[in-house]
């Protein structure tokens, strides 16, 4: 058996050395990753009732959810969803096996319709959402069942390749915990704050500056003023959460396509565009680290909803994404570590064609010094990639 | 004005007294029934909806839904419904009126949710049914609001007639009753059993052959000789209804086509046939008196989601009915009456182009004697033509 | 073997001696009637289909087609189908028989979109319409295979009945012809008159209201003046029509909603009103023989789109309206025949439950003495049933 | 007026030195590729709609059409596509203003319908696909409209980047041409080659692997032998593209997930996979410049489908591409060229925030020599900035 590993230097200019950085993060409630999210709770979904079934999983992939804005009408205190969100969950499953026949459409209908009450705190998903199915049937060949008991490793679906790297730069870090902190932390203290939110933090030199993009409920909004307010609220509570991480200046703007004078402000009945207008479909969003980085390296494939056990695309993003991380909290010296892994399609996965780690070391550590232990992480890692398949289904591990 | 009563004599045999004679009722939960209850139920939901806003009635049709059988797998003890039912929506409504926007499309869903839960009670409506909507918009003048407060009769919106008749023959009595009886209260006592029932009577001469179709749920058959069992105690409840309805010979069949040596019988999740194969849609089932009487004129209009205030094909149709019952009960001497009402496009709905009424008089009791008091009572009912739209609203009319 | 047929003497009033008489006709491009057009040309195709592959009929019915109105916005001399007429066919079909795949989807699709190619002359199918389909899977053993040429009657598959009559009274003839002709005839002759043509005749004693509705074609209607002409046109081919069929005063009403002063009149780009707010169904317009007639029995069955070996509610209805003629036809001195035919679910279709006929005799001929000869042509028809299956597939006998 | 032009010299490894590289690129006839191509010709009707009615663009988006795979039987010699594929364009258009109404759902059916049947040779479009339309409706405010002609650039409707740069290096070149050839070239020699055909290149140091796989049309091939044949006609072929433009050793790999003594082959009855279980979505293939580079700074944007004046992720992306390519051709010196465009929401879109040029000199060539050149040009570039516009609607400039 061969990992493969390929330990070298950095050499690009750090990103956070750049005069330019851009940075993204599309919220929970932005309808893309609105879709992201139903793809991944919907395949999690149903490689456990495969698992509860048949002690393994069949083949699957539901990476196609499109999503189709509804049209509302909010008003201050609250107007209406008027005709529904339409969601169309696409993909395909196993639909029978030896005989037995698992209820796929019922079961991704079902986690969908789950996936959008949790999601959505203002949201009725009786009247304000659709969720229709389409999807398509695969078929599983016994050989092809993967039991993640068996510890031994499936053999890769495609040629293809993942990315990670870590840390995250100062700009990242901001961005991402803008929008992790008003979704977990200020929508309950701040009930008119909904869950669509888009950062996007643009670094020029030390100067950031964070577009924050809130859609707020119209329900908990009785006027403009009280919308003004809640705009303030916002802009202090980010302005907090990017001093915590960067140390130039900020510079914040909240909802900055609104027109007060005119009336026309980001006012939402359910706490999503997806309501008027904004359509969404799976892939378009975040990346697996939760960020849309186009000066780093990036992956198009979409993750969310990808099988979880030979998928490649979906698989080795997320286990570059923790191995660098690995690499980077674990290897004394080592400042900032990127890995790429690329597949060997009809190989098993623990063993990658090439799985090519680049460090940055600490000043006066060289990369030698640093290659065993990075090597030993990696190869741990590779060892047990296997795991990674029951933590994506428990939820432990996020594509988007 | 003029009502352009016509009462006559009945010279027909009287179809009780014909040597064949058939009745059908499909139950609430048989699929071209839910397509009318859900049609309906829309209606109702958007006329209150209008009167709430507007104190008046838009435009709007909904008699349209179609329903797509979805595919199960049924289990003595419960097994799965593997791919939804999917219901779609259709027909029209006015969607903006006064520069108000009316959320109709989610009403329409909302609501034929809500019907489906409350109609079927075993149906997991997250996951075992998709509820889809496509329904055009109409637009309302001023001048065509209807308030029914105002008291003044709207216009016909159609040369169209509406036909009734009462009272039921024994073998129409045993069909309604039986369907009814299992419904309201054999349903509660057997949780085996489920909504789509079909009764079909076959009279010939003093013979009453009822075969009837019975949904059983699932999870409440633990094996085949709970199903036999509850075959038989439908059976005696079947008997039961009948033998208060009708002196001469029954015989009941419950679920004949079942090939119990196969293994093959009516085993449902959900107690409607709509899961597997059996698809709906709105005016294929029961008239609006709640039967199917081949052997009556009856009307092929629809009248499920039609709007309730000026649509004839709807109102007169249940105004036959309700007038055929009142000269029925009221008028001494009468034995049976058929109403027939034609109205005249764009005249008031209170002044027919024809009602012409038929009766049976007692031996002994001339039309003549009898004349006058029926028209009195015809009269009585086109007068309080409106009232009818108010009762359609609260249910209390019914179209299947 | 029996027949079980019954011949009897008509004791009711013939229809065209009552005093009132109602009658309608939907023509080819009414969206009821293209449903029922598309339900049953996908069904010929199927059967068709099976035969040529397997040299029987497999299992499926397609009669639950659902259209959805686009929206139009008519101009003089050619405007737009702003949003496309939506058709969602449905039902089930075998799709797959001793281990072929038969491509029932898509000859439905293809199907249906040719039907509306060839029914409506100034459709654009590449924009104006969207056919979708969402058919189920039926399953056919290999026992209940319908081979024609076996020439064994299948058993029936339900316990229901067909009923028919001859001929037709005056009123029906010229309703029935009106729409024929437009549509065979005047509408080559007068490009703007479209294949929606709705005809309404209600009989009062000797007077006969014809109220013609016909959907005009924009691009050949340059305006106001040119709507008037045609529609003067019509009136007078209409009167023709009527004058040689019936011999008491007619008064034709061509259009009679338009509000011409206000420049509204019944202008479509398709010349169907399913491009702007009329939806329509499989089995809720023109019965079996072409027209609804509520006040001649009447069944409720679709009959188009229902496979045509062994559905009693199709077979039956056929066949009793060919009995009918046949008898009518056939026997000297019977003046009105009337068929209704009663399957037994299970026993072949031609040994029926019941065949009872109704003649109406000429003045001096007894009922007996037709009695023999209407027996010999039902057992002949009976004898032929299967006939019907070949047929129907070749679209000699029509469902609307 | 400032255009922020910023030249810097590159200090990247340039891509075709660094040890790896990974390209990929979608066919026409693929999927994600088919979803781009609706998307964008789409976009181009409506635009030119606009144009001819309106004499300027309206708003409308239609970057969100979703395919479902069919499902297909295919055969050596011709098969079957048993269930058509599905298409749902998605997105929103004005369709109405000033008191008209645009038939944009109707132009988007046909347009797209009109470019599958374009695309895929072997398709039939009237039962092997079902195009359908659920795009929202937007809204334009008479100071929107753009009107090409008026010269002057409309304002960002974002805050976005572009990103593009020149040239292709060798593994680009080989990648891209391979897919143009196979379509453009021997497609039409070897009839059995479908529009479907994915190309990857991995570049190891000196070595290049491409992998090709390429749908087979079942019609035009009779059995395995024929398809062996075809197999190795095409891998001829792509090996002689391959030496054309790569100097190293070069490795191909035509369907290789092939099992051909199992018989399991790449045959499809249309050329595409979308056929038969392959989804596809828009934005989830190539770039703007063709391919897939992860290697590269990439946009995630689906620039596919998006309108054409004023979508920033559209427009600065096609644009980045087109002025590194004048800057590569036109500077003298100048051996790779690199640009970033970065919009200020709400000012001219040819005033970006930034255009930052990197540019690679030849040897003894310094940035300071050629930067007043490349300003030149991307100034230039950046004044013809709505001249773009045209040439998107014209079909010039392509998204994928």
């Amino acid at each position: 058996m061969s990992r493969n590993i390929r330990v070298e230097e950095s050499k690009a200019t750090p990103v956070s050395e750049r005069r330019i950085e851009l940075v993204e993060r599309k919220g929970i409630g932005h309808p893309d990753t609105l879709c992201d999210g139903i793809a991944e709770s919907v395949m999690r979904a149903l490689s456990q009732e495969y698992l509860d079934r048949f002690g393994g999983i069949l083949h699957h992939n539901t990476d196609e959810s499109q999503l189709v804005a509804g049209r509302s009408d909010p008003q201050f205190g609250g107007g209406n969803v008027v005709q529904p969100i339409y969601i169309l969950i696409v993909g395909r499953a196993t639909k029978e096996f030896e005989g037995e026949s698992i209820p796929a459409d019922s079961i991704a209908v079902e986690t969908a319709r789950e996936y959008i009450r949790d999601s959505l705190e203002n949201i009725n998903t009786e009247s304000e959402v659709i969720v229709d199915c389409r999807m398509g049937e695969g078929s599983t060949d016994l050989k092809d069942v993967f039991e993640p008991e068996s510890g031994s490793a499936p053999n890769a679906n495609d040629t293809s390749f993942g990315i990670g790297y870590a840390p995250f730069s100062p700009t990242e870090q901001v961005v991402h915990e803008t929008e992790r902190a008003i979704y977990n932390d200020l929508r309950h203290d701040l009930p008119a704050v909904g869950e669509d939110v888009k950062v996007m933090g643009k670094r020029e030199d030390d100067t950031l500056d964070l577009t924050v993009a809130v859609a707020t409920v119209a329900q908990h909004v009785d006027d403009l003023d009280a919308y003004i307010s809640v705009m303030d609220d916002v802009e202090e509570y980010v302005r907090g959460v990017a001093d915590d991480h960067f140390e130039g200046e900020v510079n914040v703007a909240v909802n900055a396509a609104d027109d007060r004078d005119a009336g026309s402000v980001y006012l939402t009945e359910t706490g999503t565009s997806a309501e008027m207008g904004d359509d969404g479909s799976v892939g378009r969003g975040n990346r697996a680290n939760g960020l849309i980085t186009p000066a780093r390296e990036m992956s198009l494939e979409a993750a969310s909803g990808k099988n979880p056990f030979n998928h490649i695309g979906k698989l080795y993003n997320l286990l570059a994404s923790e191995l660098s991380n690995n690499v980077y909290q674990e290897v004394d010296g080592v400042e900032e570590a990127s890995v790429k892994l690329l597949s060997q399609i009809g190989s098993p996965i623990d063993e990658p064609q090439v799985a090519a780690i680049n460090v940055q070391t600490e000043d006066g550590v060289s990369v030698e010094e640093v290659e065993y232990d990075v090597e030993s992480v990696v190869d741990d890692g590779l060892e047990n990639v296997t795991s990674i398949t029951q933590r994506i289904i428990n939820g432990e591990l996020g594509t988007f």
